[in-house]
C-alpha cells in the first residue's frame, strides 16, 4: 500500500525529532537525537539520515510506503530548491538538505522553516482543521510566526512572510534586540523578555514573590513571573500585562491587516494558558473597534511538543492531497 | 465587437466620478457630478444610474460593447453580495447596488471598497503592473490600504483585510481616533494627523514659516508643513518627521509579514513626493534587518485622480481575465 506514511524531521539546535505518521498525523513511532551541531555539518546531515532510517525500521514500513519527508529547522532557507541557506545554530550555509535526503532515500523530500510549519502543523493537525486562514504565533525564547491563507503557506516573495518578531512596536525608545533592531515584539513580549523584565524588577527591590518562588532573580523565567502574578504580586502582574498589551495590540494589527479566520498561539509561553489567552484576548477587546474581524477566536495551539515533526509531516499531507 | 469597454464608478460623499476605458485602461470618457447624499439614496442611485447612460452615449459604444461595470465606494461592504452594508457619507445602510445597476443595464457589475480598488488601479493600471503582490497604502485624510497578492485582492474572511489605518502603532497613550481607538495609525500619519499637529505647534508659538505660508494657523494643512520643512523650518520638519516615522515603521511590518514585492503610496499626501518617500524609505533602510525583504521598492501611486474609476474598471478587467 503506497504511501501511507509520512515522515517528519523537526532539526533544531540542540536535537533532532524524528516522527513517522500515518497520512492524518497519527504518530506512529517518534525519536530524538543530540544535533551536535558542534561537530560540523556531515554529522548532523549523517544523523539526520540515520534517523530517518531508524524510525522506517521502527515503524516497520518500506520505503514504497512513505509517501514523503518533510524537514524543518529554522531560517533563512529556501523551500523550493530545498537549501537551508543559513542557520545560526547550526553552522550551517547554503547547505541543500533536500538533496541530499532525495538522494539517500529516493524519497520526495520538502523543506519549510519552522515557524510555516508550525503553522501548517496546526492547519492539518491542531487548532485550525477547521479553517483555511489562521496567523500562528509562537512566543517562547523568541516570538515567530506563519501565515495560512487558503489553507496553505502563505510564503511571500522571499519567503520570509510572517516575521513578526522583529515587528517594530516601539517606533520611539525601545530595547535593543538580537536582530540590531530596537523596539521589535520579541524584545517585550517573549519569554525571554518578561523574564528579564522581571528579573529587573526583582533586582530593583520590587517583585517580592518572584524572588521567593525563584530562589534568585537569575532563576526568574516567565513561569515565575505568571506564577507570581497569580499569587497577588503587583510587580509580576504588570510584567506580564505590559508584554501581553504589546502582544495582543500586534494581533489586532494583524487582525486588521490579514483578517484571517484563526489566531493560534504556540511555544513555551502560551503554557502559562489562561495567565497569557485572558490579557491578550482583553487588550484585543479594549482595543478594536466592533467590526467583525475584532470576533477572530484566538486560541491555545494544539499540537504540543510534536509541533516541529508534524508541520514536516504536514508538508507530505499538502503536497499528497494537491497531487490526490 | 463585444466587451471592449469598461465603466468604472468611483461613488464617493461628494462627487461621482463615472470613467469608461478600453480594457487596458485608456480613458475614453470621463464624467463627474455631485453625490447630492443629503438628498437621500434614492437620488444618488439615480445619480449614479444618470451618469452610466451618460457615459455610454458620450463614448458612443452599446452596452452590448460594455464588459462590465465596477463601482467602488468606502466601505462596509461585501462584494460578493454587492451590497454597500454601511456608508455613513452617504447615509446609506445595506442597499443592494449592484443589483440596481444589473436592473437598469443587464451588465455584469461588481463592487469594491475604495482602497482595495485603488490597489486593484495600482496593480493593472499603476506602479504594480509588474508585480503581483503589492501593498497600497493611501495616505491622505486618513490611512487606508489594499492588498494584492497572486494578482488579486486579498479581502480576508469578512473582507476586512487591509484595514491599516486602524492599526495601533502607540499601544500606550496615544491619541484618539475617529473610530474610538487610540493610536491608531490615522492619528498619526494622515494628513488630518499632520496638519493638527502642525497647528498645535504654531499656536504654541512655534513653527512661524508654516504661520508665513498659510496666513493663519487654521489654513495649515500638510502641503503647509511640507513647504516650510523645506524652507527650514524645524517644527516643521520636527512633525513631518514624527510622521514619517510612524509609517515607515509600520511599512517595516508589513514588509516583515506580507513579504509583498511592491509598496505603492497614494493619496492626497503621497502628492509631496520626496518629502515623504525620502524619510519613510530612510526609515525602512533604519529599522530593518539586512534581509531580503528590506529591499522591497516604495514608489509612488500612479493612477491619480483616476485612481477610483480605474480601480472600478480593473474589477472588471480581472473578471475579463478570469473568463477569458
Amino acid at each position: 500500500m503506497p504511501g501511507r506514511y509520512a515522515i517528519g524531521v523537526d532539526l533544531g539546535g540542540t536535537k533532532i525529532a524524528t516522527g513517522i505518521t500515518d497520512l492524518s498525523g497519527n504518530m506512529v513511532a517518534r525519536r530524538f537525537v543530540a544535533t551536535d551541531a558542534a561537530s560540523g555539518e556531515a554529522v548532523v546531515i549523517a544523523r539526520i539520515m540515520r534517523s530517518i532510517h531508524d524510525i522506517i525500521k521502527e515503524a516497520k514500513v518500506s520505503n514504497e510506503e512513505v509517501a514523503g519527508i518533510g524537514i524543518c529547522c529554522p531560517g533563512p532557507l529556501n523551500p523550493e530548491t530545498g537549501v537551508v541557506i543559513f542557520a545560526p545554530n547550526l553552522g550551517w550555509n547554503h547547505v541543500p538538505i533536500v538533496a541530499h535526503i532525495v538522494e539517500e532515500f529516493g524519497i520526495p523530500t520538502y523543506l519549510e522553516n519552522d515557524a510555516n510549519a508550525a503553522a501548517l502543523a496546526e492547519k492539518w493537525f491542531g487548532a485550525g482543521r477547521d479553517v483555511q486562514s489562521l496567523l500562528y504565533v509562537t512566543v517562547s525564547t523568541g516570538v515567530g510566526g506563519g501565515i495560512i491563507l487558503n489553507g496553505d503557506i502563505y510564503r511571500g516573495r522571499n519567503h520570509m512572510a510572517g516575521e513578526i518578531g522583529h515587528a517594530i512596536v516601539q517606533p520611539e525608545g525601545g530595547e535593543r534586540c538580537g536582530c540590531g533592531q530596537y523596539g521589535c515584539l520579541e524584545t517585550i513580549a517573549s519569554g525571554t523578555a518578561i523574564g528579564r523584565r522581571a528579573r529587573e524588577v526583582v533586582q530593583a527591590g520590587g517583585g517580592q514573590r518572584m524572588l521567593e518562588l525563584a530562589g534568585s532573580s537569575e532563576a526568574i523565567t516567565a513561569r515565575t513571573v505568571a506564577d507570581a502574578a497569580a499569587d497577588g504580586d503587583a510587580d509580576a502582574k504588570a510584567v506580564l500585562e505590559r508584554a501581553f498589551l504589546y502582544l495582543g495590540t500586534f494581533i489586532v494589527n494583524m487582525l486588521n491587516v490579514l483578517n484571517v479566520e484563526k489566531i493560534v498561539i504556540g511555544g513555551g509561553v502560551s503554557k502559562l494558558g489562561e495567565s497569557l489567552f485572558v490579557p491578550v484576548r482583553r487588550v484585543v477587546d479594549d482595543k478594536m473597534s466592533d467590526v467583525p474581524a475584532k470576533y477572530t477566536p484566538i486560541v491555545p495551539a494544539e499540537t504540543g511538543d510534536s509541533v516541529g515533526i508534524l508541520g514536516a509531516v504536514g508538508l507530505v499531507v499538502k503536497a499528497e492531497v494537491r497531487v490526490g
